[in-house]
């Protein structure tokens, strides 16, 4: 007997395909729609295929998903160049679902009072790109959360879910309302708020960052707002070439969490 | 007196509009073209200018490149889309200009016979945004070259030149005609060669860098070609979540070179 259920088909779309609405986010590309499926926090609306792919997914999706509670419609290219973005590298798959409920800074204080906890604020970093970039490096360094300010974020769907190829289903995202009055909350609670500044005077291999930190990177350009800056306990840069100093803002947070990953060992057996 | 000339436009197009052709190649955006123009190493056909940002492209082009060799033509948005791919983000400037030469191993080797000496080898990596962002972090930590192998590379255009924001007129680029037999001449020199592979049994950080080393990554999901993994003196990976340990690899290649910058201090000063 095979473990895999196989996959049914609609035999025809059970509703018109439909841009998002009332909140519906669609999703797209292999990896953002596979964990998508998987992720008991979602409810799905529309699962498409293209027709010429379908054999090669359908066998994925039996594989990697399967209590699959959704039939895949199978439609030509054309349905998809309607529902998504112009330039959306779909892979033959798209989502429409649910958007993620946020999470609360307070939610992930009480789970971990003490102990070490890393966290990731964004202020108004507006690149889906970016942003789906960066909570990929988050999940890989596995820190607990990647706070986003309410305003100037981008919308968590299909661009930035292609960029997190994933990581948007893993990583708990917590809207800031304040990010300067979340620090506070922070502060309280046992954190060092570290923030990233091209100009400071300290690079960041010479911290020894402490258990639970709070990372703050601003907007490639802008940098951190004022207030932002005046509110971290720390500002450090990355040893980067005066001539050629600043750095992509992903590949700067993924170079923060590789460092703290480095110093702590968190996710590694200790070595004997 | 001023210090910086004021710019001169062409009356009307001093030659059609084209397409790139006898291998010269458009670039856009505004690090890529402004990079290029002050590059000694290129020359240049025409400059395109938005109409509506005229304005204040011309005030940046009088400050950064006061010699400009070269009249920009006013047009509207049309031309653009006439010779830039499709999703282009030209910020209102597009450069039509020569390749640029690629340097040879040898010649890398004859400047620093002996000595500190990094470079990234990249194993078919084909995603031009990717291999641009991994010129701009090789740009930020200074290291001496990156090479491409001259099959399943991208072209070092538009796409890429963007992406590496200013990066391609820095670093050396290598074109690989041989990835094993440039591995060989390298060790000659004294080099070793450090293979990222996520399948390795040590991490990065757990490696005493060598004073000569070259990185070498393949591409996300492919990784190292087999004959280029048995000819690397050390396999590591980066240190992440089982989970999800997959990063993408202008984020892996970011954070080899500043751990290689955090363990050798090369860009700061040593501390007292």
């Amino acid at each position: 007997m095979s473990r895999s259920k196989k996959l049914k088909f609609s035999a025809r779309p059970s509703k018109p395909h439909c841009s998002s609405s009332s909140g519906k986010v669609w999703l797209y590309g292999l990896h953002a729609v596979l964990e998508a499926l998987r992720n008991k926090n979602r409810t799905f609306d529309q699962l498409l295929l293209l027709i010429k792919s379908a054999p090669e997914l359908t066998l994925l999706l039996e594989k990697k998903c399967p209590n699959l509670s959704i039939s895949p419609q199978l439609v030509e290219e054309e349905i998809f160049q309607k529902v998504l973005p112009k330039e959306a590298v779909h892979q033959g798959i798209a989502l429409l679902t649910s958007p993620l409920p946020s999470v609360s800074l307070e939610d992930i204080l009480d789970q971990s009072p003490q102990g070490p906890l890393t966290l990731l604020f964004l202020d108004q970093v507006t690149d889906p790109q970016n942003v789906g970039a960066i909570l990929r490096s988050a999940a890989a360094f596995k820190i607990q959360g990647v706070g986003l300010t309410e305003r100037h974020s981008p919308p968590l769907t299909g661009t930035l879910a292609k960029a997190a190829s994933g990581a948007l289903e893993i990583i708990p995202l917590i809207l800031l309302k304040n990010l300067v009055q979340s620090l506070d909350l922070l502060k309280k609670h046992g954190f060092w708020c570290l923030g990233l500044d091209e100009n400071a005077s300290q690079t960041l291999d010479q911290i020894n960052l402490p258990e639970r930190v709070v990372f703050i990177m601003g907007s490639e350009g802008e940098g951190l707002r004022r207030l932002s800056r005046e509110n971290c306990d720390f500002l450090v840069k990355i040893p980067t070439s005066p001539l050629f100093s600043t750095l992509n803002v992903s590949t700067s947070a993924a170079i923060c969490l590789y460092e703290n990953q480095r110093q702590k060992n968190l996710l590694l057996p200790p070595q004997s």
